[in-house]
């Protein structure tokens, strides 16, 4: 679908960015990608988003959306004739949205502060408390994929969206340090979704390659210890 | 609606309890209401909000659902013949759906921080924060709300519950400091907006009577200062 209306102001290696990448993917939509420089915010974006100030914003005729999982809602909303990303039954949405509300209040926190903990016990702390989140998830998958592919059922919808995002980052954390975040022993649920989520065509092009990710946390925590 | 089937646990001064029995009244959907004692949870809420432990709990056929906000488009979805909470427009369901957040994120936080902010210097900070979030939202009642009487247009709709279930302890707060967070003056439209809002019949015998709210309040200072 030709929608030369449609831009997203972003960055490829954000999570967030790459939701709204997916969810348009997943409709078919065209989009122009404007990147934004690390470390600055263009006028675009300030002009877009002034409240946060931050990327992703999609902006559909002119019009600005802001914030990754009202932007994938927003775009689940406006183009209803590509496949469906939230369920359709409203009990299953709440628990969609229930555990994408999560990911964010929960599991990205914790993920954060696995990466930047300092000293063994910190760091022993901040793991036990990541794969408790990452457990819980293996606990939803159950609940909401119901047996089938993705969080979604038959099909990647807006809770596969809502995590699947971090598993290029969850990849770089795993090789970057001596944990397996999601394993076939441990979280055999997740483990099997991820390469179904991580090889469908809307999302293996807009993950970014683990390789990638690992350059930058590295060249993100050689900063931080330069401040 | 008789809907003997649906229980809400939450306790009446807590103003994320009261956006649920607010959008029950709009769909008038009789429930249940389980009082849990403060400071103590019941099993009952452990059970059904496992993750969180906290309240709001809806429970409709047997099916628990969490978070105030996913409850509330819930209701939307699942009693359909009632007036709608969320725009019918993708684009205005992304502004309602932006400033709720908006005010969970930012402007509840900021309210907190005013109300526990210790010392003058805090104590003025922490004000000029929240006048600036509540000017926000007037420029948001502008925006979503286009000169007619709610957020959401000409009826109640998600942002009128999402903010104005504060009303009550905005209304507590001034009478227990000197300032005015809604006026005339500076916030007119919050100000005709909140008598709209709280003398609606789907609100006014929900949200909690100031009195009562300052009392609350003082308990709560008292308590936090004997610690």
């Amino acid at each position: 679908m030709a929608s030369t209306d449609v831009k997203v102001i972003g960055a490829a290696p954000s999570p967030f960015v790459n939701r709204v990448q997916i969810a348009l993917n997943l409709k078919s939509v065209d989009y122009e990608f404007l990147e934004e420089k690390m470390g600055s915010k263009s006028e675009l974006l300030l002009k877009s988003n002034p409240v946060h100030k931050k990327i992703p914003v999609m902006i559909h005729g002119g019009k600005p959306i802001c914030e990754s999982l009202i932007i994938v809602q927003y775009i689940d909303e406006a183009w209803t004739d590509g496949p469906s990303i939230l369920p359709s039954d409203p009990y299953a949405r709440a628990m969609a949205r229930f555990w994408a509300a999560y990911v964010d209040d929960k599991f990205y926190p914790t993920f954060r502060a696995f990466g930047s903990a300092e000293g063994e016990e910190a760091k022993a702390v901040a793991r036990e408390q990541l794969m408790e989140a990452i457990m819980l998830l293996e606990d939803a998958f159950a609940k909401c994929g119901k047996g089938k592919d993705f969080f979604g059922g038959d099909t990647i919808g807006y809770l596969d969206i809502a995590i699947g995002c971090f598993l290029g980052w969850m990849r770089a954390v795993e090789k970057m340090s001596d944990i397996k975040l999601i394993d076939e022993t441990k979280t055999p649920g997740l483990f099997g979704w991820a390469k179904r989520f991580g090889s469908n065509a809307a999302v293996k092009d807009v993950l970014p390659k683990t390789e990638t990710l690992v350059e930058i946390a590295k060249m993100m925590a050689a900063k931080a210890k330069a401040q």
